[in-house]
Order: C-alpha cells, then structure tokens, then sequence
C-alpha cells in the first residue's frame, strides 16, 4: 500500500469517527470533534460566550441534545435520533407530549423527490422542534397517538470553533476555513474538516515561507465571529480557500473570490488546467459557504472556494444519502494533492530579473543547452528556460510566466531555480 | 380590450392618420404632421429661416407641392402624386411640358428587384424633378408624347422643427430623437414618430428624476440644426435613442454609441438581455439616422440607436411596401413597453452603500430571510438582497449589480428597495 | 509575362544562385553569399573579429571548409561533401583518419522518419566532427575500414554581417532581419534573404517617410553581435520583422512580437485580416529565429516574424528537402507583395482631426457625396469618408479607424487622402 492510499484511507477513517457525531453551530458536538482533531493536531479552541456581539449578529443560545424520539400508541419508537442525528430538526427546543398525527405532521420534514431519503433541516434563530424522516415513512404513519420526545437544552453557553496556525517565515498568512456545524453528512462537510486536518499535518512538517491558519468554523456564525475578533489581523491574509464537498467523485469546481481575478483565483486555474482532468470554475456569488463573509464588501478578501461537485448540485446533499458510502478514499487525496500543489504554487511564486537583460545569455557554455543544434524537437526545460529569461524582467511572477507560455509552474519553477544556480537571474523584493 | 392592446390600436391610428402627409425636410408636410401630434403632446415648434447657416451646412430652401402628375396623350393621368406621394421625386422642382417616352424615363425610378413597388428616392440639394413608379409600370410605358406637371415651389421659407420637454428633478436630460421627413413610409419612420408621441405622452404623468427631451426633426439638417442651435445645452444630455423602424415585427436592434458602452448601451443590452426575446447589438458606424450627428467626434453624446429590423435590411424599405400593412399594433406597444423599459433602469440606477459592509446582515432577524435552513432552494429575492449587500460598496451602480449576478435588473431593483427600507443601505450621491 | 511573374523567377534564380554554398555562422559562405547579393543591392559588409565580446557571448573562431568525404576500402566516395553541402556536420574540425564502421557511426547523423533526406546538424560551440547522411544510407553501411576527411579549418578570424541602410525622410528606422548561416537550404532561409534583396530593391526607388534598415545576419551570434555593435541606435527602431521561410506554398502565420500589441502586430493582422486568404497568427514565444535577440527583455522591440509555414511545421524543414523543389516563384512574389502591403501601412498610419467635428460637413455640395438620396446601396467610397470622420478626433490613426470599421486600410487611406484635398482633415503630428 503506497503512502497516498494510506493517507486516503486515515482520511476516510478519520470522516467516519466523527460521522455519528450530532453537531451544531454550538454545543458538544463541536467541542467532540475538535477533541478528536486535536488527536491529529494541536489546535486551539475557542469558547465565545452567548450573547456576544458580532457585527450585525448575536452569537445565540447552545444547544445541547441528549435524545429524542417518537413513539407509537404501541410504545414502539418509529423515529429514533440514535440511529440518526438527522431525525432531529436542528437547534429543536425540547418536548416531550403527546400529539395527533395532524399535529406530528405539522413537525415532520421530508424530501418527497428521494422517499427513502432523510432530509437536514435547521432552526438556528426560530425556535420551534421537529423530525426529519423518509417521506416512505411519512405517508405509510396512520391516526394515532405518539409520544414525542426531544430531551435537548437551549441555554447560555458559548459557541465553540478551533483554529491551527503553522508560522512561516512571513507574517503573512493563508487561510483555510471549513464548517464544523453539520450533524452525520459526510461530504458537506467531514470532508471539508478531514482535509484540512491533513493539509495541517502535512505542512507542519515542511519549511514554509507563508504563515498558514486554519479555521474550524459553524458556518456563518462563526466566520462573522472569527473576523469579529480579529478584525485587526485580517489584512494578513493575502490568500485563501474555503473547503468543502471535497470527498465526492466528482470533478473539481472552484468559485473564484469576489476579486476574481486575485492571485488565488490565477493560482487555482493554472493548477487545474494544467492537471490535465475536467474541471469547472464558476464566478463568486454571494451564496455559498463562509466566502460570504469573508468576500463582504469591506473584507473583500481573496478567498476563493474549492470543491468538487458543489452544494446543491448532487441530489445526496444535504440529506442522509450524503453518508460513508458516498465520500471516497481516493477522492480524498486526489482533492489533498490538488491543495497542496495549489499551496506549492503560492509558496514559489516569486519574481525574478533576468541579469543579461540583453540578447539571451548564452546557456550552452553553461551546460543548459543541447550542443549538437538543428534537431527538430527541442527540449521542454530549454523551452522553459528561454521563458524565464525572456519575461524575467521584474515585472513578471513565475505564475505570470507559466499563464503566458502554457507551460506547467513546476516546469517553470525548476527552470528558475536553474537559472538561479547559475547566477542567471536574481530575485526581486517581495 | 386591455390598456395594453388599446394603446396599440391608438398608435396604429395615429400612424393612419399621418400616413398621405407627403412630409420632406422642410414645408407644410411637417407643419402638418406636427399639428396632428400637438393633439396628443404639447409639442412647441420652431421655424428655422432658409439660409441659416448650421455648422457646415445652410438651412435650404422651403420646399412645397400641390400636385404632380404624368398624363399620356389621351389624357389619361398615368403617375398621380394624389394616389401615393412616393411618385414624386422628393424636393422636385416644379416643372410643366411635355416629353417624349426617352426624356421622361431620365426622370422615373423604379426598383426592379421588386417590380410592383414604387421606391422612394429625393433630391434635397441638387436641383431635379422625377417619378418615382413601379419596375412593371415602367417596361409597359410605350412611346408617346407625356404631359408632367409638379406644381411644387421651393423657395425662402423655414425649416420646421418639434420639440417637447418634460422637466424631471434634474436637470440633466434624456433625449429621444426621431425624424420627420419621410413621406409616405409607415415603419421609417411614422413608427418612431408615434413611438416617441406615446412616451412623451406617458412619461408625463409621471414623477421622474431626469428631465426628458423629444425631437422631432428631419433627417440630417434637422439635427444639425438643432444642435447648432442649442450648443451650449448639448451636454446636458446623458443618455439618449434615436428611435426609428420600430413597427415592423422583426427583432428588436440595438445600435451602440459611438462610445460603445455607455450606460444607455449598457441598459439596453441588459433589458434586452433579460427580456428573453431574440435580439441583436452591433456596433455603431457612421451610417444611418441621426446619431450620426449626435455622435459625431466633438459632440461624442451617449446616444444609441434602438430599432427593430435596421434600415436597409427588409426588401420593403424606403419603398411603397412600407405601408400601413407593413405595421403591427403589437409591435408597436412591445417597442413602447421596450422604451419604457430602458427608462426605468436609467432612473433607478443608482449607487448604494450597504450599511453593514463587514460580514452579512442578518436578514432573517429583520424577516428578510426564511427561517428553516437546509432547504435546497432558495428564493431569488433573498439572493438578489445578497448580490445588493454584496456589491454596494460605493462603486457598483443597480446596473453593474444586475450584470454580475445575471439577475433582471428589476428585481435587484426591488431588493435594494427593500434593504433601504430596512435601513441596510444608504444612497450615495451622483 | 507580368512583372510579377518576372519578379518572382527573379527571386527564384537568385535563390538557385545561392542554393550551393555552404554557409555558416561565419566563413567565406557567407562571404560569398553577401557578394552575390550586392549585385542587385550596395549592402555593406562588416567583419567582427574572433574574440569579441557581445554582451554574454564571444565571437567564436571562423569556420571555412574544402572538402570532406568518406571513403570505403574499395576508394569508393560513399560520401561527398561536394554533393551536398548539408553532409558535413556545419563546424566540423578538420579530421583525416581510418575509422572502423562502428566509430564513423558514432559521428553519423541521419533522419530515420524520413529515410531518404538527409538532415542538417551543427556544432558551433562544442567541437565535434562528423556527417549527415541518408537513413537509408546507414542502415546499408557494412564492416569496412573508411577513411575520413574534412578538409576544414578553425581559427581566429571574422563574423561577417551585411547592412543596407535606406534613409527615408525620418530617422525612425524599420528593420527587416533575415538569417545568413543555413548552407544548402532553400526556404529556411534563402527565401528570406531572397526576399530581403528585393523589398531592399523595391524600396530604394521609393519615396519613403521611415528610414529602412535590413539586417544579413548569422543566426543568434549576428543578432546578437549588431545589437551590441549598435546598442546607443537600437531605439530608433520603431517597428521590424524577421523575414523568413517565405517561399513555400503554405499559408502566412504571423508570430507576434513581444509587446502582442504593437503597431507592426496590428498592421501585420490588419493585412492579413483584409487579405482575404487564410493565415495565421500566433503569439510570440521565446523560440525561433532572432526575434528572440529582438524580443529579449531589455530591448523588447517591436519585431515581429513574418513567415509562412513556421519552423519545424513542415517535414522538410533542416533537411535536404528543403530545396529547389520545395519553393516556388508564386509563393515568393506573394511574400513579397505582403510585405510591401505591410510598409504601405505603416508609411501611411497618420492620425488626423476633423475639421467640422461638430456633426458631418455636407459632402454633398463638395462632390464627395452621391446626390439622389434614398438609394439603398450606399458606396463604399462614402462609407470610408464617414468613418475617417468620424473618428478623426486626434485620438485614432488610420489603422484603428480601419481595424474599427472592418474597411481596408487602403479604402481608408484614399478617403482620408479625398478629405484632406477638400480641406476637411488635418494632420496631427507624430
């Protein structure tokens, strides 16, 4: 087993420890899975009180639940939370009576287009309680009387996220935020919080020029509350990538940051042209995940969004289908891989001058070029040396120098370093 | 009867009713026709003297006609200008002899292409006489000796021209420019006489922000005039179309300014755009109505050309086919609604910033927002608020909103509306 | 028979002259060469002695050759020099010994794809010796003891480049650059030097604006070489082209300069564009012929290359295939054509202003307009008087106005030429 199926295969483990999990934007769901995180790497975890102000918002109430079920007039449970944390509306108040059908049904969601499936639904900020069930279940329920059961609080507490910051050698950062508030959906988002526990790792281990933080957010609330109580370090982030739906089988779709055209946008497009798979890209919409936030007019910030297939475009999403069987091992490193060429890109896109800024220099003398000429086929790292020097001119990245001649930014890269070795170019301040 | 087909009925009237006026540059044709349109708007006219001069050019003689007419030896009238002004050549002098068969036929046109319609044809600033008869009519004319009669005159007088001024809260203007010099042609441009009439006649009623000006000019010389005339003003105008061809049931055409992308070409390619319908844009070029002059290089105004098929592109132009059959009431209300389209984007484009440009508003406390999350759909009203929140930042007007999003600018429109009315956004100053 | 025809059997011959001598980055093959063309054009030869620095190179020492041969054992001359200039590895050291079949292999080049041609191969700076012989060839060699000779020397001496000045009434030059080095090879690049002597020729009778300045250069080393001799005058090179491979019959391909955007590109697409055959444009890369040198980023001149199929696009191309054969007469006068199309334009690109800019100037009373209105075909003689008008605001040259109204430049130029004589342009300054 090659190291990359064994990463897939941690990864996948990883998704399904935490998978029976019951999570929120607030509670012991969230701190459950930071502590099983905090197994892989040691973030930190932030507890902000109920009630605290964050721009426009109040972080709410937490919620906790125990159990929660519906009986039959036979005491038998018809639905039971245990067996699936979706069965529970989200953020549900608690109760415990006795209802008609009519009334039951009036608490009863279901998607009529997949009847076997059970939909995710929330009630963050209007209180109310409910069920999620299969809609087969729903029309095969006859009169009777059940007993409902939903044992959760609704209380002061705090919201809870994590947050991991690997230093580089700038101050400046990159970010990598995923949400932590989705009950037992794999895709969206266990992928989304594994991958990002993998990237941590992963760079943790390696000499880096970017500082990099990471952020395990309930979506919305949190980021609002993450750049609420770091509004003065905001501008450190020069880059950045939301993560989510990331173990599908579906191809790559990245959603450009509202910029559109900011250094993470190119970045990701040179990267996943040049990968050679189908891929899609898509302009920044104010609708997604915590882009919104971080894309607000003010921020502004070049936070770009990278996915597979994206939300709302695989009928498994947001609904119990979206479990263990439809994320995969090799989904998950291939979607591993492309983040850290991405990152790669980002660390070694420097700019250089070309020091014979006059006529090429002459690179057979140096051992850099072929010496019997007139062949036909010329060899892609002399091609990709002549690019180098050609756009080297202080005004040009090597990403500026891979878009423009087509050639791959590794190609590029090593040919620089190359040049460098031979004092061929030398490096322009940042 | 809806408002809607009643007032293209009434269009259509007004186009019979002007339609055996045999109008030209100058003469009682176009005093005429604008008594007629002063029964509907209170149009003020101006008499310009003949050898005015006008930038390069001299107002030219006024030029009248009482008859015109070919009769063969027996006396029989064979070309009568009674049955269809079209016969005569446009500004001929006036003349009474009689020819032969070859010295008439230097003076008839006819269009062979089309061998039963008579074609229009004018001599405005060299002295000549002519018919203008049917290709059919012409091969069967046999030798003869032919009495011709043009009882016209042309001599001093003036060049008459209509305006009406609508006085909105600014002062800066909308102009709508048509010309009123084509005899007997329904769709070039009675149609955009009318059109323009029926606007002026709307746009009244209401409370508008820009003021409106309506021309109603000839072709040529009559805007020249107009803007030797009015210099100083000319910059007062902000947007403006030159309406013409706009009854005919072909697809709507949009010809850019000179600028090529003005707001007004950038209003109407959105209307366009979002009206689902067919429709083309091309370029401007220095060929066509009056917007050759409005944007020739000093004046450069933002002034565009919207019609349906362009002259010149349908067999039936500047010929006896452009007649009362060649002219819809439904095309004629579906170009008014267009125009009254346009005018509506240009006074509600305005520039907001969102109140709360850190991190989102929380539109569900405020009842913006549905309250159950989860659910896969979301309404197009919540995401046009999103895209006005997003994108108010002070530099993106309603219109570069609905052009980001994609969403028809009305409803980005009623989004911001809504957010004002809330207190999320605040208006920023021309 | 046309003067075309003539010019091109011409071209032709002169490249049958030509076609013999074995030519090199220096030696008497170029020497030769320069003194075959100063028959038809005074160009001036300079010689830069072995040893001189330009910039990151040496001019190396210069190469001349007699003969070179290789016999078998029998005395048989299985490969001669003489036959063909392309058998001897272009800078081959002089060698005279036995060899064994298996080491004159080692110093055998061939083309196996094309079994019957033989390749062209150098070794200018690494020094080598050896010959180029058919696929077919090799593979029939048998066990033998061959004698070896090249009769060749290496030692201290000159590059020699050829310079052909024109001065025209500006300073502002126009370089036309071809490649001197290649021996026997007909398109690349007689073709080019062919081409070179009879625009040279073309021009000098000429009254001209741009002062002309052609290059007879060694490929890389000559550039090279004249741009450090030259380096204070460089900047009067306003625009340029690299001529070569322009005697095959494939359509032209343009490869832009560095800037993608200069005033030689755009001229050169414009042409092309009007020329109504297929071409081809394609962006520069920073491969091919001294376009690189031109190109390199501290000169970053306005130099284009103008071929017809590129380097390396044909199977011919660095074989003995490219001969006599392989160009043509037609194809030639073609290039030649083109290229004097191209000069017309940029001779003629002037920037004009109106002098009505305030709406048209009645064409009518000046004869420069047609006097019987409504006609539906309007001439394109007008079309252009409009445009250039029009645009004529100080701001667009006769190229932009031609690029923007899709008319060709020399309608434009007649137009602007028409107006200009009744007064109604005026010439801006450079």
């Amino acid at each position: 087993m090659n190291t990359l199926t064994k990463t897939g295969l941690d990864m996948f483990n990883l998704i399904s420890e935490l998978y029976p999990i019951c999570r929120s934007i607030t509670g012991n769901g969230v701190r459950d899975t930071l502590t099983i995180l905090q197994k892989h790497i040691p973030l930190i975890t932030h507890e902000v009180p109920t009630g605290t102000k964050v721009f426009d918002w109040t972080v709410p109430k937490e919620w906790n639940i125990q159990d929660a079920y519906v009986k039959n007039s036979k005491g038998e449970k018809i639905i039971d939370f245990r067996k699936n944390t979706l069965h529970v509306l989200n953020y549900s108040v608690p109760v415990r009576k006795s209802v008609s059908l009519d009334e039951l049904k009036a608490h009863l969601f279901t998607v009529p287009e997949y009847p076997e499936w059970i939909p995710y639904r929330t009630s963050y900020y209007q209180e109310n309680w409910g069920f999620c069930i299969s809609y087969h279940q729903l029309i095969n329920l006859g009169e009777d009387e059940y007993e409902v059961v939903i044992d959760s609080s609704l209380e002061d507490g705090y919201l809870t996220y994590g947050e991991y910051y690997i230093k580089g050698k700038r101050a400046e950062e990159i970010l990598i935020s995923c949400h932590t508030c989705h009950p037992s959906l794999c895709n969206d988002n266990l992928s989304g919080i594994v991958l990002a526990v993998f990237l941590a790792k992963h760079l943790t281990s390696m000499s880096l020029d970017y500082s990099y933080r990471f952020l395990f957010v309930p979506g919305t609330i949190g980021s609002i509350t993450w750049l609420c109580l770091n509004e003065p370090y905001v501008s450190r982030i020069k880059h950045g990538l939301v993560a989510a739906c990331l173990g599908d089988s579906g191809r790559f779709t990245y959603k450009r940051s509202r910029r559109g055209n900011a250094e993470i946008d190119r970045v990701v497009m040179n990267v996943l042209k040049n990968s050679g798979n189908a891929y899609e890209t898509i302009d920044f919409i104010p609708y997604g995940y915590d882009e919104r936030q971080y894309c607000s007019p003010e921020f502004n910030l070049p936070v770009g969004c990278l996915m597979r297939t994206p939300y709302g475009h695989y009928p498994q999403y947001h609904t119990s289908a979206d479990n263990l069987e439809f994320v995969q091992p090799k989904s998950l490193t291939d979607s591993l891989s492309l983040y850290l060429s991405i990152f790669n890109v980002l660390e070694n896109n420097k700019t250089y001058s070309n020091r014979n800024p006059k006529c090429e220099p002459q690179l057979g003398r140096r051992g850099l070029y072929q010496m019997t000429g007139g062949q036909k086929d010329k060899k892609l790292k002399e091609l990709a040396m002549l690019w180098v020097l050609n756009l080297s001119d202080g005004s040009n990245t090597l990403l500026d120098i891979s878009d423009r001649s087509g050639l791959e930014f590794t190609l590029i890269h090593e040919a620089a370093d190359m040049l460098l070795k031979h004092d061929l170019l030398q490096e322009c301040p940042h």
